[in-house]
């Protein structure tokens, strides 16, 4: 089942090189026009339930994590930063109705969790997407801000990814459609991740990079790490791969950044992918640090992002 | 990237053809003895910070699903239906100090949620079963009891699992190691299959079967959906491929059975999946059925695990 290049077997495959500038999302789907009706069923929303342009139709920046009390205090962060009305405590979650994602918006600035893995965030995104091309937004930014384990950099270190490579460093993503492979692009916007890594020298109260993303299909031997349930490798295979992928670039490695990078590459939604790192896998596989000092690094993306936004809403001190 | 026979590449590679016999959980990492501590990261529970054989020593059946409000309902009518003492609505999150996953212990069961999706499951199911390790637990029973598109059978029909097989049909799961691929066995434990259909009969108030389940990467262009956010394929090529899966002996869809069945058989555990189907493929891709009977619906493979578990305490009427 060798990976086929899309363009190459399917003209209809819509894999493009670039973003598109119409600043509308854009939709891949002919099949979606003949919908009387599209339920967005994992966030509990709908075009007939609910008035998704009125609800929507301002949001300009959508930041997506996978845990949902992070997302939650992101909400909040964001609230307090753009000096907004009302009582951000008073914030409901939009997807209340269900149990898979959590949803919060905040003026321009739309916050959601995504779970952990490329599946969990895959269907959050074909479900967000299409609540963008219904509620007829306009010139979103994307960015995922998540947690990630550092290769040979410090840990609390916050890495804009300019690519997410798979398992063997390959920049791309392969996505299986019906019974074929079909690899995606997964660069992610380079103005924008440069835009970022303005911002974190114009806070510089952390280390920020700019470097290649390793995205795996688990945390454990996917990973290298000798401390999963299953592990049939040594210290120094381990060790072995680890520096091959430092070599290939890679800085930091996490669970959703290249079908977060493709899908987004292919609607035409500028994406960033800003993690930071909570250890350094050359020095071990367990998240030891204390309770704080996570907390702490875990804040690292969000007053980057938060910096970021403001900068563009022209709001910045 | 051709998968590989772990057997024949890696002696050290524990692929197993049978379930052990000891009782005890099986876990296949020489290097877990070295660890003075081991930190279950994402159920914030270790072994330094926990005492677990006192917590989970007498588990003898773990359920899990993806969604934590179902399993939170599954424990609360454990406990009603095994009669134990105490107000059940005082059972709380075993894992409240985290947001990645919710445990709920009742008496002998443990009921815990996995997220959706191969990657979010198989991060659950490592710490689980180092968990079971950790706590001595012995003989344990591990169903997963969840949602699915069936393919050619009535709504609300359950599904018991044979075998898992990929997008291709196969009955496997290929799992990446360090840059390696290796080819996992995704077969069920047969007579537990058995036993839970004989429960179904017994129940007969809801269709059950056994058959293959197909285990996907994402909900919309990896099962053939027309209503995601991108679909290159035709509608007829849509039902080709779902024909030929029917014709495979697919009768069910879902996304984390391949990695559970792998694992699980890898660890020596006694496992099953029974999900009920919530729309027939053939008919549509959209879950449009009442909040009612999606509830009703879901409720079916918890009744039919209840009166198992009943069945095995010698507590069933």
């Amino acid at each position: 089942m060798a990976p086929i290049l899309a363009d190459s077997t399917k003209p209809n495959v819509p894999e493009r090189e670039n973003y598109v500038n119409s600043g509308f999302v854009n939709i891949n789907n002919p099949h979606l026009d003949m919908l009387t009706e599209d339920i967005l069923y994992h966030f509990d929303l709908g075009t007939k339930t609910h008035d998704l342009p009125s609800m929507f139709g301002d949001v300009k920046f959508v930041c997506v994590g996978g845990s949902p009390n992070r997302m939650r205090s992101f909400a909040l962060f964001i609230h307090k930063e753009l000096g907004l009305d009302g009582d951000a405590n008073n914030i409901t979650d939009i997807c209340a109705g269900t149990d898979r994602y959590s949803m919060y918006k905040v003026g321009p600035v739309l916050s959601i969790s995504h779970g952990m893995g490329i599946p969990s965030i895959s269907i959050m995104l074909h479900e967000l997407i299409k609540l963008l091309h219904h509620a007829k937004c306009r010139n979103v930014i994307i960015i995922r801000i998540g947690t990630s384990g550092g290769i040979g950099i410090e840990p609390g270190t916050v890495v804009i990814t300019d690519v997410s490579v798979d398992s063997f460093f390959r920049p791309q993503f392969d996505q299986v459609i019906l019974d074929k492979v079909v690899v995606r692009n997964t660069q992610l916007h380079q103005e924008l991740a440069e835009e970022l890594l303005q911002c974190s020298q114009e806070i510089s109260s952390f280390p920020t990079l700019i470097g290649h993303t390793m995205c795996t299909y688990d945390f454990y031997e996917g990973q290298g790490r000798l401390d999963g349930a299953l592990c049939s490798f040594s210290k120094e295979e381990k060790f072995e791969y680890l520096r091959k992928a430092y070599d290939a670039g890679v800085r930091n490695i996490e669970m959703e950044s290249s079908v977060f990078a493709a899908m987004c590459h292919l609607c035409g939604l500028k994406a960033a992918v800003v993690c930071v790192t909570l250890l350094n896998r050359l020095e071990g596989d367990q998240i030891s640090s204390g309770h704080n000092v996570l907390v702490e690094f875990q804040r690292r993306p969000q007053q980057l992002i938060a910096k970021f936004i403001k900068k563009k809403l022209g709001t910045s001190s």
